[in-house]
């Protein structure tokens, strides 16, 4: 099999995550996954979308809730209600444990990459989760109620703000995380998961030398706009905010000069034509092991033979 | 009814608080809590004295445990197991609420009483619970396996190793609450909870200027050992390893100096004639909510007595 690197955000890309680490090894399969929603809160560095990936790869999602782990409960949330502190992130009992363990690491000395690993591993997973930089990178989301921190526009507001803007603080001094970068000089392709294109994707590519290193590569997305609508989260909503169309193909056109090949759910068949690169109408609405694991062989063979 | 300092350590002397509680209003008795135990972990600060004098107040103590929140559960700790971190300090998920509130009013720059009692308001506690100083003093323990802090101590060595003698780091620098030493400029009388004379009490009693204040008052202090054991903790064996014998009158000696009279169970009647100060003989045993309130009214006719 190819060795991939697959960039991944939150939920969303995570399910394709799991597909592709059902069809390719440890070796083959690199997931580099946005750090720019990171942020401390009651004295925890908290990774929302490596934890959405880790807990996905460890099959340990919750699927009711739609985000967490499986088979949370809330006792500390309602405790810490009752005392007066804040609650608008709702961390679960044994979610809080994650992120426990992950500062701990941290103040140990570990560095990201390391603490990730270390609690993977604990996990069982046997696949590499590599955040896309040890460095810190904030997002910021520019709204009508101001410049907010990533997870107080998305968690705390809800994302009802209207969005007039990004911006990755620290971004240009953060150092791309040596193990993508090594990955990058070896892979055979890259495939961008459906996550939001601004708050997940973008993170990424604008760190130092990662852009360059992708177009020596073939890359696909996976669109994460179907029908004109964001299959999870507030992508669709951010696109109309910023003035630009909700289509699979405004998503294309964010990545241009990247792109090999765009894959398209059967949704959006009939604007198969409105791309400048190869395309791949198929299922990607990955409701259950089986579609996940066929969307990741699909984007798979659509990328050898884009080779 | 007369004002009262109550001087209190853990889960034993949190059961005679609480009957003090039912008996005095909140301008008549403040609880001095014993701050030593307090320790840092998960980069939490956590003081166990208070957090035990808190529950029992708010009547939220854990009856079958015996120490820890009533209807706690373990979600946090079991999936920090499986995650690797550190268990053997038992943190309960709702327990923990407490712990991060305290840490995230510590950080946004609350002092100790400051956040306790926020906590306790919160709890919806009318009482006042002062911990023993802001400053930190962290009560060492030497041991035959060398010199522990003390929840390594109590906690994670279960009070295994035998012990020669005590330490209380940074006590000769801290400053008494204020809360406390103005309390003490205009109380009636000060009654020392049944708790560990050596890791509960000495740490308030040596703090600059504590001894010289409890001179000028009548003092009781009600024994932890009764019948030759402690009903709570490992104040007797403590005694035994420090070639003191485990006995109620062991304990008014260490208190030799202070004592206007001394509290002692029915079951060490026979020995009344030990102590060189009046000696009130009662039921000590707190097993109901009713046998704390008795202790408690007896206590405070014994010091009225006393005055």
């Amino acid at each position: 099999m190819p060795r991939i690197l697959a960039i991944t955000g939150g939920v969303g890309g995570a399910k394709l995550a799991l597909g592709l680490s059902k069809i390719l090894s440890a070796d083959e399969v690199l997931f580099a996954v946005n750090t720019g929603d990171d942020f401390t809160h009651f004295g925890l560095h908290i990774s929302p979308d490596i934890d959405s990936l880790t807990y996905a790869l460890a099959e340990q999602n919750n699927t009711e809730l739609g985000w967490g782990r499986a088979g949370e409960t809330w006792q500390f949330i309602e405790a810490m209600q009752q005392l007066g502190g804040d609650t608008w992130f709702r961390l679960g009992d044994k979610d809080l444990a994650l992120h426990m363990r992950r500062t701990e690491l941290l103040q140990a000395g570990a560095n990201l990459t390391a603490a990730t690993a270390q609690i993977t591993t604990a996990l069982g997973i046997q696949h590499r989760v590599a955040p896309m930089s040890d460095d810190a990178v904030r997002t910021l989301v520019h709204t009508d109620l101001g410049t907010l921190a990533f997870q107080h526009y998305f968690v705390r507001e809800q994302c009802q703000p209207a969005v007039s803007g990004f911006e990755f603080s620290g971004m240009q001094d953060a150092q791309l995380n040596p193990v993508i970068a090594e990955f990058l000089n070896t892979c055979d392709g890259v495939v961008i998961c459906p996550s939001n294109p601004y708050v997940s994707v973008d993170p990424l590519l604008g760190l130092p030398g990662m852009r360059q290193a992708l177009t020596r590569l073939p890359l696909i997305a996976v669109s994460p706009i179907v029908g004109g609508i964001a299959l999870k989260g507030p992508a669709a909503k951010m696109m109309r905010e910023l003035n630009v169309p909700a289509t699979a193909s405004a998503v294309a056109a964010h990545y241009d000069g990247l792109l090999s090949g765009f894959v398209l759910d059967n949704t959006d068949a009939a604007h198969a034509d409105q791309f400048n690169v190869p395309v791949l109408v198929t299922n990607t609405i990955m409701d259950s092991l089986q579609s996940k694991i066929a969307l990741a062989q699909a984007c798979v063979s659509f990328l050898q033979e884009l080779d």
